[in-house]
């Protein structure tokens, strides 16, 4: 395998060996913290702690060098002070490790002698066949095997396995920075790339594209490293699912953050908008939409088209709403005649798209009942093709009621949901944020979002089937 | 007074005394549900339950009519079905009533038999000079004296006094579809206009215009009923305070949503545009920035320039924050080389803007003490306006940490802030969020968020000295 070719990444998120070299000092020593995570989020594979000054961590025995490790071990976490660094990656590569993942900053980002030890990085990797992901960065996450590389103290409920992967170019995507638990997101990996010293953007998407686990990728990225492999390994991945990219630096000002933070080029912003259209991936605008977008895509089947009804609890809301769909090339539905009959017999003044259930549901006595009514002839319509359903959850009550509308909606309909829920009380939109987005209903904290999630699915959709 | 001029609203919002009509069937009344939220609320004034079927409700005497009662009533709230409704404004304006809000639907918006009580509720306004809010509205709240007249189950914590005013077009702004109490929203006042049978948007912001409790106004329209008195209305509100506006149907099927919905030309695009602009407010494009943004005018002072400082804990963070300060009209700031110095003297990569304190906070023993000298550094820099610092907390023990970090710098700094937080627990960042906005520092879930409402501010500060 020629060194451009290797993409196989499988070593650095399915070990089922790691070493881990760092401080191994109890609670603030950043291997310990590496130990400790692993543990505690039930990693399943074999542990080995490697550190000259202790000999036991949290029960388990510490190794002085790998060398003195019998078993074999698939990959190496890294975390120690960057003289050190090429050194150990030496050793692991002697050792036979096939993937190393460096936390440690202070390298081609700081200057200076930092420069010259990620170039012996390089040139071991040149030399040995190793790999390496970072310097500077928190590294990965895999749901699968609950294998994370993160030395800071995480405190999550259980996170939940899902479809979706995070990629970056930045420690503010890591398992300490997101609400991975409490917003039970579907989470199949999460890698921050750092210094890219080896293991690059393309690499990544070249596995992702055959990794099973991953649904949608939605990726970060401050430059390219290699412009037409980079187009290539994209493509890949959009033939198989879709690809959500976040390019921030578009203005001249951001660019030159960008070049400073990440220590390259960014390039010129029209040549990224033109390739990541190209390639039939999805621009982002914000990390917001980098979070929230991809859930559309992890539990929901694709719009076959772009039609979409929008269905309000308050009619000054939709406008906004058809406003945002317009902007994200969806189409406002017309509904079938026989759907608009069906409509106007629940209540007269509902034919039309969006749907305003305001004026009935506050003079109903059982307004679940029409709303889940409504829900389901708009949906049946063949002029629909998604739709963005607000929800008021106007207290704790209402949380069991809603479930058990969709529970009863779930088998007459086929179509792609977004949901937009809100209310009084945080708790209480928490809780049923998190019901709802269990049951494969994403949801959303702003009605905007939801439509926006549904633009974006349609339009990979379309890309899709151009592509077949 | 001409009927084209009375634009005191004091009466809507200030009563010393309100009928209430609507069923007082226990529980499920609207009128009972109003009386029961002026008392769960604990409105200082009189309330007079009127219904001819009920003699009592929640302990209180209920009279047959309006005429039966003895004291001399400011203000009436009426949720009656329409045909009903003509007949108790007049009896209202004989009594002396001065202002009416109008809750029921199903007047001009449901066309029909509605359009003659709307026109007949108008005919009243033009001959006895009484004023009426709506009808099919959910009405007003005035957090000073804690009047509202909404009928529905409202559940919030204890609500916060505050200097944001937001008035709408629509049932969806109303004390029932926010978290109020959850968020320690600052609010002064809310209003939905409804159909807009007599009060209109310019009379409105007429009187907010000289209301001393609002700081701020949040304004959403769906149509204006006179553009020049609009426009002159606003004028005055801008001299005083900022204005906010947010007026979807941007796009053609949004304006033809907006007309169905409204009953209302929505007008050109074009024209909303620059009369926006002419009149010196700032327009929004969702409800989201309708909701967050007046927090940075609620407590902090206007910024003196345009030039912002990004504080962040992650380098890739501060590239997109880049993106949206020049989308918003901000400058990045250069540090002047005193500053740079300092910077450089905690850490030698910090003399750059955006300030990346991730690589020190991972690395030293005391990190709030670090970034609480790099944010009065920075802060203190004749070269900066305003600044955007991102604030992580990770777990529930940094909350305290993080508030005494600020009560220190308060003294330090006078420069307008905006923070972004972050972490992995819902119920902490609530609890943080809570804090520090109780503290008087605006607080976002997001940093491009901070930033454009640094940019608002700024605008907003522009256009004050440039008119004075």
């Amino acid at each position: 395998m020629s060194y451009k070719d290797r993409s196989d990444l499988r070593y650095f998120f399915e070990p089922a060996s790691v070493a881990v070299f760092g401080s191994l000092r109890e609670v603030f020593g950043l291997g310990y913290g590496m130990v400790r995570n692993l543990l505690q989020f039930g990693y399943s594979g074999k542990i080995y702690p490697v550190s000259p000054y202790h000999s036991e961590v949290m029960g388990r025995k510490a190794y002085s060098s790998v060398e003195e490790i019998a078993d074999p071990i698939d990959a190496a976490i890294v975390i120690t002070p960057p003289p050190t660094v090429p050194p150990i990656v030496e050793q692991c590569a002697c050792k036979g490790v096939k993937a190393v993942t460096i936390i440690s900053e202070n390298f081609a980002e700081a200057g200076g002698e930092g420069v010259k030890y990620q170039q012996q990085l390089v040139e071991i990797v040149r030399r040995t066949g190793i790999r390496i992901i970072g310097p500077n960065t928190v590294g990965l996450f895999n749901a699968a095997n609950s294998f994370l590389t993160n030395p800071y103290i995480i405190v999550h409920k259980k996170i939940r396995k899902g479809g979706i992967t995070y990629c970056s170019q930045t420690g503010y995507v890591g398992m300490a920075a997101q609400t991975w638990g409490d917003r039970v997101i579907p989470v199949s990996k999460v890698c921050d790339l750092g210094n890219k010293c080896d293991v690059d953007e393309a690499d990544l998407l070249n596995y992702l594209a055959d990794d099973p686990q991953t649904k949608v990728v939605s990726m970060h990225i401050e430059d390219v490293r290699d412009g037409p492999r980079f187009m290539e390994a994209a493509r890949r991945v959009v033939k198989r699912k879709p690809l959500l990219l976040f390019k921030p630096g578009r203005s001249q000002e951001g660019a030159r953050a960008a070049a400073s933070h990440a220590g390259s080029l960014a390039g010129d912003e029209q040549v990224y908008d033109t390739a990541i259209k190209q390639v039939g991936a999805i621009r982002l605008h914000n990390w917001q939409e980098y979070w929230d977008m991809p859930r559309i895509f992890a539990y929901q089947p694709l719009p076959q088209g772009n039609r979409i009804a929008i269905l309000t609890l308050a009619g000054g809301v939709g406008v906004a709403a058809v406003d945002t769909a317009i902007t994200s090339g969806l189409s406002i539905a017309r509904f079938s005649p026989a759907t608009a009959d069906k409509l106007k017999k629940i209540y007269p003044r509902l034919s039309n798209n969006p749907v305003d259930l305001g004026p009935i549901l506050s003079v109903s006595d059982n307004p679940f009942a029409l709303q889940e009514d409504v829900i389901a002839a708009v949906l049946n319509d063949a002029n629909v093709d998604c739709a963005a359903i607000s929800v008021y959850v106007g207290f704790e009550d209402l949380i069991a009621i809603i479930v058990e509308m969709f529970e009863h909606l779930k088998p007459r309909i086929a179509k792609t949901l977004a949901l937009w829920i809100y209310g009084m009380q945080l708790p209480v939109l928490d809780e049923m944020y998190r019901q709802l987005e269990e049951r494969g209903l994403p949801t959303f904290l702003d009605l905007e979002s939801a439509v926006k999630a549904l633009g974006i699915a349609a339009r990979y959709s379309r890309t899709k089937s151009s592509g077949e």
